[in-house]
């Protein structure tokens, strides 16, 4: 009976594990996705133990009928320390991904988990696990791509790129902030009510990267001004984003004045960092988050398949 | 009989409620402080019907014996939006107390009760509450300073003095960032330990103050370090605070390169502060933060005694 290239058992299973999201893929040998589903079940919520069963949880339904061990190929904070197994970094400058994987034995039979090493660099002292697949997958459709990758999110990632390497990167912590302060900090009662102000958040995030020095105090005024002038929750929440933008984008300035920038991001998030810096006469271009991570994660099933030739 | 002048029941009783505790004290009526209790009943942790129990459990046993019911001055978050009774912002510039204070009737007959007005600044907007009570404290002793006045704390305040009034300030959450970011963030997992290192304090306030732009990735490198350079605790708990005081230090540089700074807080905090202004070669006084609210509280109750004339 001829096989069929691409359909179920699936040829490979694509993992992106991060803090608070578990989203996996069913792939087949032709690359096509043949199914993907989601779970909150991130690292930051699971105990060493419970990572196999949270991932049995949504792949379980694959494995039935494969002849061999499904290669699972997983990257994220399921190779951190508080994660299913640590995998030591790679240190840059180097390409974002790189042989061997991390080969896990997992209790089940039925798949074999693969994860992808994080990148570090040692000074100044940074880490990254994640965005390095996303930065292959970007890589793998402009493979000729020079210049700075911003990658936006609960830490954002700015990367330097040159000759298909990563030569150098920079971490900034700007979406946990905004997820610290506008839900736990005293701008919570500030922020309580739905929309968003553009004009606000342009305002904010050109005024943090023309003034860095004035960020403390420009976050309390936030407070201060719906308390005394009535400031819409829309309008303090577009300010707290332009603030937090605006000081990340002064500590990468020299990464996104350079040759080229592309944004890898999701949606809304992508865009505020995409206005933000045509304000500043910069234009980037954007790739989708989700489409580069299982380009990526598609690049390390080939190296994983050159490590174990069939 | 001769009634002596300095013995229970009080003569007035000075209170100071803020977001996270409740501190009282029994007055004589010659300014000796006759007993001092507190709680951690904080405005924060109080919905407004909870305000007078958590004031009774700490001062009923001084009620009893009172011809008169008793006053109770009271300053800091009590009078927010959120506490027991909003008592309006006076508009700075203006001097930091002035009458007349928010009388709020309790169910108790025994006391009365009298809410100091916090500040305001329209522009740059910023509000005060409780320091502005020991500004009045801190002016009480040093009658003829002019210059600034830094208070730390969960929103640290910076004053500008002017013949006896407070012309201008500003805030910075710089406290509150500080607990956020070592208890909730990704940085606790560096901070799990106990200690201090005055140097890499001084270090990284230095640097913060050199190239505040660079705030939001030298946080992450506090995490990065300890990943990867085996960071202590003790360093990264200084650098954290470094970082924020240094960030907050060059929010303020105008108020602190002035003719005269003089710090009011409590303990390791003040301290901190002063080591850091110290590096930058400026010279701060410092003064007992609790010994002048106390003073402050007196001015308030001094008001009290004008408005309404025995």
């Amino acid at each position: 009976m001829m096989q069929v290239a691409d359909a179920f058992p699936p040829a490979w299973i694509a993992v992106d594990w991060g803090t608070t999201a578990l989203r996996v893929w069913a792939m087949g040998a032709g690359g096509t996705v043949l199914a993907a589903v989601a779970s909150d079940q991130g690292m930051g919520a699971l105990a060493p133990q419970a990572f196999e069963p949270a991932l049995l949880a949504l792949i379980e339904p694959w494995l039935a009928g494969a002849g061999n061990p499904v290669p699972v190929v997983a990257c994220g904070m399921v190779g951190a320390r508080q994660g299913w197994r640590e995998a030591a970094y790679r240190a840059v400058p180097c390409t974002p991904l790189g042989g061997p994987l991390l080969a896990v034995a997992p209790h089940d039979p039925r798949f074999t988990l693969h994860i992808v090493a994080g990148l570090s660099q040692a000074e100044p002292a940074d880490v990254m696990r994640g965005e390095e697949v996303q930065i292959a997958g970007y890589l793998a459709t402009h493979p000729g791509f020079e210049g700075t990758l911003c990658l936006p999110g609960t830490h954002s990632k700015w990367a330097t790129i040159r000759a298909g390497r990563v030569s150098s990167f920079q971490t900034c912590m700007t979406g946990e902030l905004f997820a610290l302060l506008s839900t736990t900090s005293v701008l919570r009662h500030a922020l309580g009510g739905p929309g968003w102000d553009d004009a606000a958040f342009l305002d904010a995030s050109a005024e943090a990267l023309a003034a860095p020095e004035t960020l403390s105090t420009r976050l309390f005024a936030i407070r201060a001004a719906s308390l005394l002038a009535g400031q819409s929750p829309a309008t303090a929440r577009a300010r707290l984003s332009g603030l937090l933008i605006g000081a990340e984008l002064a500590a990468t300035r020299a990464l996104w004045q350079g040759p080229a920038v592309a944004i890898v991001g999701a949606g809304q998030l992508a865009s505020h960092y995409a206005a933000a810096l045509a304000a500043q006469g910069r234009v980037a271009v954007s790739a989708d988050a989700s489409d580069v991570t299982l380009r990526g994660l598609a690049a390390a099933y080939a190296i994983l398949q050159q490590e174990t030739p069939a």
